[in-house]
């Protein structure tokens, strides 16, 4: 993490919570960028957030998901509510046009000064796209932004820890596609408050009702939300209506059992442990790197003197105890 | 890990290198229920390892890994070899089903003693499974097994870690699905030796040859070597042969370019620092577990007292230096 040059980022920050929609900008390409201590970013908003309502959007490629977004967001739009869009993918450079395509789709919102939307992608490292994404997903809200929408592909580790972040989670699924076990494989089905079935109109999403239906009902979840299936055709806003009441509904059951409060907690209490761990392993890292005696053992194993479990007894007892 | 009652592990370990199947059977449950101290097995076996050569083999699902293997073993079968045979599922218990199927379509060696088989799955935890897949491959070639195939469904992390042990790695795929784009995004496509088409009967398999062609001619590889694409139809057992053909070229290939020996050892040092970041991250999840200070600021983020990286400022100092 390099300071950007000529930039003093708590004034950046005081200008973004003033409503400063150039200097939210430029603060998430800091934060996406590695070029602002995070830390005191979120120390310096920690007070001005609580106030978004999070939504995610999961599902896999080809879903419609982009069209299900666009769409509900004229609509949380015309009930007078501002909002952050982020669409994740935690893929390769690879994904570059899929992105692009996302894009495209949503230009409908490009001159609503009230949608502020940004794309994210791993630029090849896995490991600090979630962390990135909970930190924009905080700058949004402490922005003031009313709604969050979080799209993601939806099915790897990393995105099933993204959307942990989410007040609500919607799953998108379609006829046909085997997509539903992919999605059970990933831990997102247990997730998932909302599901909805889009392109409804190709048929057989009875089938697929159904399925969902025998998983809902198996899976008793701790909190006794039933888990609604929605069906919809985004392309021509059919069912879009009833996936924001489904919402609304769902945000009315967390506040009425007192269960938003909790589990924001709960996840910052998750966040302050990752922390905690990510010090450390940094800590670790550095050892390994500078440690004379873990070199000296690392050439043993290099050359096939020794064996990997071998070098490790003899190092065990050496390791820091704390 | 607890000791099972009653068996002396290391006595297991010598039965099995003196060819018991019993033994080694048993030994492998040990090792995937963590009744045994898996660093003393390997240490007790490593000077026993490195005759097997291992074969990775990689898809998606539906594309016919399973009969594949069940082919490709037969003709190593014939050449007079023997095989172990690890088919690993790391998903959820979900997939009892798709285990059972491939338990099934490989039946045809159930009677053979020569080919030992084993399933493993992640039993929902992901993080054990492929450091137990590679403790058990290992297991085998102590044994003293010529051959090893592995089998994944290679769409995850966890998956691209497994068959990195491999000494040549097979990616199935088949015309139509767009599973070559699943394979770029999980890293499967670097790992890949050879390419197989499988079904390739059912047409297209043209197309998928030249993006597949396409992609190894971008990508040069350091070692140089030319992943060649073979099409098959497993179920008729048609191309087998050609596949097994490619595999000996290739280990011939890394022998005469020394870099059998080369990889072993760097498997071996990446393990060995492994072994290493894991007893480190033992020891600080017990850390935080028992540290009163942490425990004390948890507390403090937990009631909502203070913001996760207010209090991960205020331990910062307090957590070992080493």
């Amino acid at each position: 993490m390099k300071p950007e040059c000529g930039v003093k980022p708590m004034k950046l920050v005081r200008k973004m919570l003033a409503g400063d929609v150039n200097a939210l900008s430029r603060l998430i390409t800091m934060v996406e960028d590695e070029l602002i201590d995070v830390a005191e970013v979120m120390q310096e908003i920690h007070s001005r957030l609580g106030h978004s309502y999070c939504i995610g959007i999961t599902g896999p490629p080809g879903v419609g998901k982009s069209t299900l977004v666009e769409k509900l967001t004229s609509i949380i739009r015309a009930e007078g509510f501002n909002i952050g869009i982020i669409l994740v993918d935690p893929t390769s450079p690879v994904s570059g046009g899929a992105l692009l395509g996302d894009r495209i789709r949503l230009q409908s919102h490009y001159l609503d000064d009230e949608v502020f939307m940004r794309s994210m992608a791993s630029r090849g490292k896995l490991g600090g796209l979630s962390k990135k994404v909970k930190s924009v997903a905080k700058i949004m809200d402490a922005f003031g932004k009313d709604f969050i929408l979080l799209e993601t592909v939806g099915t790897g580790q990393v995105e099933t820890d993204i959307v942990s972040i989410a007040d609500t989670n919607i799953l998108v699924l379609m006829p046909h596609a085997g997509d539903i076990m992919q999605a059970m494989k990933a831990g997102i089905i247990e997730l998932a408050d909302v599901f909805v079935i889009n392109k409804a109109d190709l048929g057989k999403s009875g089938h697929l009702m159904a399925d969902i239906e025998s998983i809902v009902s198996d899976r008793k979840r701790e909190d006794n939300w039933m888990p609604p299936v929605v069906e919809t055709q985004a392309v021509n806003n059919i069912g879009i209506e009833a996936i924001f009441k489904e919402i609304e509904r769902h945000r009315r059951f967390l506040k009425n059992e007192n269960l938003l409060l909790q589990s924001r907690l709960g996840r910052a209490t998750d966040e302050f442990r990752e922390l905690v761990k990510d010090e450390m392993s940094t800590r670790i890292t550095k050892l390994l790197h500078e440690n004379e005696i873990f070199r000296k053992y690392l050439g043993k194993v290099e050359t096939g003197e020794l064996d990997p479990y071998s070098a490790f007894r003899e190092i065990l007892n050496l390791m820091p105890k704390f």
